[in-house]
């Protein structure tokens, strides 16, 4: 049996048997085929002494019985890492920042306790998965879309935690801005209620977000400060009709406007998600390409966009999405047209056009997550060997943000295209690459670096690399949003003006409300006193 | 001179001879008439003893002025209260929780530091109203919208850090979710960046609000946790067209199908701020109505609906706002007209469309603050001596959440009106009473309490209604978003779910980063531990 840091192995026999008199025996795990289930599925440091692995993990049915296990973890300096659903894959999976963690395991927690289709919100447990939410929603035919990721497994307040994103309409995408309200177990064992949550017999929980005083509720995104045990979060209502329609512009240069006028549309309301792509993409591996973009990235750039324009293909597209009325969001499209036909041979497609109710035959093929339909195809494409990733186990994601507009987007394509042809590493960009807008507000120049669960020496190549383009990234003003925990302390280190105050200040909260730093000690880059000289 | 509580007279000349060096002699304001300016204007305990005065004011004009007197009073103990414009009328103005407090009055550092109209933000200082960033913007012809509240004179920060709101379309007018990083003195005098202001050299500051860790904003607004001296807000780009309709529907009960329906448009991005009211307004005082309505509850409903119908006049009315392409208000306001067309008797009337940009004397007469042109012509209704408001100086504003739905409404329109029947006082609400939309996702249920400059009773009289009336709504699951430093224990006292433990929370975090309690004591309810029994 392994045992946590700091605590010794008959206090931690005591534990894990109040942890049993909480839960039931059925529900902590010791053995190592139980808490392997626990690794980092997408793990960069697999089968390296790096590796975090957890030590038992605890599964708890109820907010009484979180309470019990803090409480004891607590008295005995047993170090809990919270997981909801656990599938936050690409950024750590379940696994913690501190090697040796129990592992609270939320998932039993999976109730629905609300779904309101005349207020539009709803309030869950963190067990909940947005297949659940979606299902429960479906059931019982409320008019209410979800908003979710690619892996319709993972939590809806899990996501939230973690500044986890989506792909429909404005800020429901931003699944942190979109919550109203939450219950923490506090790491004393105490449930705290936020919002109108704190008031007793109030209705409006998952109306507004507030309720009176200074607003918490963010300390326990990327943070760790508390056990979530329930949120609420506002729901987008059923829309009339959806249409997708894509728009083609011809020069590397006219992302600068492009980006501008999908801004309008978007800071109105206009449009859901933009979908930013290069109808180069399926040529980019073709040896006539591939060998322009082997050159140094001015002429790289150059060449590759008389190509593009010889082959009448044009250089970037975007995806505009319209949500609303039948006839708004035809009108939208038009507005849409009229505004970006003032770029030069930019040439426009309508794609799709959907009402809903949408039967599940109709979304077959199509984005359906954009349609609020949780699934896992676009997830799964990552995730194991396939003929195309032969090798790659799963990926972990580089995410900094850049500014949104196309000069930072000119600029991050050759930074990091630059830095990997003299890494002379194959480069995941190229002078056409486009950002990810899944935020309402941000651009992120993501890019998946693949894990290999066997070739050791590959992941540490694609760390090396990570770490190089995490620095540079940083030089250039770029930082990451989300990070797997190996790298939560070089991430935070770059946020880093007045000497790191940030930090210190989330560590000073920290020691007040988590003065035996039990729970997820590490995460975000604050490490509760006792481990703080590790994060130097 | 008057002293701070807790400090003897010669440390707090030593502590204004240090602020004099920080700021210069000119702008420390220790003589009766200059710091009687900083009295609330609109107190509720004028002329009593429990009014609030403070002992001094200081205004840097830099944040490195702001560092050298938090420096100064978190040595000596001074406690202070940070105001931007000082503007907050109606909850406090600029007057402290804490009598003696110093003023740290932010009015001179009223610098726009940018607004970018390609990703539509603006980063400014506190003492930027919003008459300078409207003018700022219209100077240079950005094409962005402000969200603007009631007073124009009000700081574009100090309003969001209240939870303040304005008029315009979805989360703009939530001018705390609006908003995208900060920069804070902390009451060591560090300087602390939120968001990627975190990390040098990032570009967006004003883009992307979380940056990365845990998100520590949320306790800088109605808390005392920093001095903030720099905030991002988010603007809306300068739509096509603006159309407002009004819809009129003849039945009490209509409220629940309204509200539900007016919902769905608003949550969809389709409205702006619906405006509720009633067109009984201008007969509700009337020798034949105001009889009617001295009745109890039940009947004085039953009747005045069967009068507004023989009148033909309609019971309720909501003011839909359509912001967008020019084409799209249209179809929105169609789509409005069919889907609200199912409740019977319904009417729509179109009132006003107009098109950017709009010239001033196009928008006379018209609601500015919904097209973005700050003024304060609603706010100077409620503020000075007219022939219909004799003896009303001001007015403080109770302003308690309910649920955003029509039987909430229907619950509190009888609830409030009963207790002012019950208390002999001429009633604030009646039978068609309906709520304030700002928030995008809540109903605030507000009144206006008349306050007086001369009449103690009569201002005696309106704390007694306004607390009998908070502890009322607190008992039907209603609390106060925002209230009256007066108020603002007891309103918390009303968040108290398991034994006040948000508050506890909040006190354990203001202890561990303000030891000394100088910033803000007691606002939001939270006090520093030296005078937290005050708050009992």
């Amino acid at each position: 049996m392994a045992i946590p840091p700091g605590i010794n192995e008959s206090d931690f026999t005591a534990a894990l048997a109040e942890f049993e008199n909480a839960v039931g025996k059925d529900w902590v795990f010791t053995r190592d085929e139980d808490t392997r289930l626990y690794r980092d599925a997408f793990s960069p440091v697999q089968n390296e002494p790096e590796e975090i692995l957890v030590s038992a993990a605890v599964a708890p049915d109820n907010v009484e019985e979180v309470q019990a296990v803090v409480r004891t973890a607590n008295r005995y300096g047993v170090p809990i890492y919270p997981i909801s659903t656990g599938r936050n894959l690409g950024y750590g999976g379940s696994a913690p920042n501190l090697s040796g963690s129990v592992v609270l395991d939320l998932k039993r927690m999976n109730r629905v306790i609300e779904v309101d289709d005349k207020r539009h919100f709803a309030i869950v447990e963190p067990g909940v998965s947005y297949f659940d939410l979606y299902r429960y929603i479906q059931d019982r035919n409320l008019k209410v879309l979800i908003d979710c990721p690619d892996p319709g497994w993972g939590s809806v307040v899990g996501n939230s935690l973690d500044h986890g994103v989506g792909y429909t309409w404005g800020l429901y995408r931003d699944h942190f801005i979109a919550h109203s309200g939450m219950e923490v177990v506090l790491p004393n064992g105490e449930i705290m209620r936020t919002g109108m949550g704190a008031l007793p017999g109030a209705e409006s929980w998952g109306d507004y977000r507030y309720g009176f005083g200074p607003h918490v509720d963010g300390l326990f995104s990327q943070g760790g400060f508390g056990v979530v045990t329930k949120m609420g979060f506002h729901l987008m209502p059923e829309p009339e009709a959806y249409l997708k329609g894509i728009v083609t512009v011809p020069a590397r240069q006219d992302i600068v406007d492009l980006t501008a006028m999908v801004n309008q549309l978007e800071h109105q309301g206009i449009i859901g998600m933009p979908n930013y792509n290069t109808p180069l993409a399926p040529h980019l591996a073709t040896p006539e390409v591939s060998a322009m973009l082997s050159q140094p990235f001015a002429q790289a750039a150059q060449e590759l966009e008389r190509w593009a324009q010889g082959n009448e293909l044009g250089y970037y597209s975007v995806e505009l999405q319209f949500y609303g009325p039948r006839e708004t969001v035809q009108s939208n499209w038009r507005y849409a047209q009229r505004l970006i036909g003032d770029i030069p041979g930019a040439t426009f497609e309508t794609l799709h056009e959907l009402e809903w109710p949408i039967a599940a035959d109709e979304a077959e093929g199509l984005h359906k997550v954009a349609l609020g339909i949780p699934n896992l195809e676009i997830f799964r494409l990552g995730t194991r060997q396939s003929a195309d990733t032969l090798g790659w186990d799963g990926e972990m994601w580089f995410a900094p943000i850049i500014p949104k507009n196309g000069e930072a987007v000119l600029e991050a394509q050759e930074v990091f295209t630059e830095a990997f042809r003299e890494a002379g590493m194959p480069s995941f960009t190229h002078p056409a690459s486009t950002p990810q807008t899944w935020m309402y507000r941000a651009f992120v120049f993501l890019m998946g670096f693949p894990v290999s669960k066997v070739d050791v020496a590959a992941n540490q190549r694609q760390r090396e690399m990570f770490t190089h383009l995490a620095n540079l990234g940083a030089e250039h003003g770029w930082g990451e949003y989300r990070t797997p925990p190996i790298f939560q302390d070089l991430v935070m280190s770059h946020y880093s003006f007045n000497d790191h105050v940030l930090r210190r200040f989330s560590e000073t909260l920290k020691d007040a409300v988590d003065p035996n730093g039990i729970i997820s000690a590490g995460r975000g880059g604050i490490w509760p006193r006792h481990l703080r000289d590790r994060s130097a």
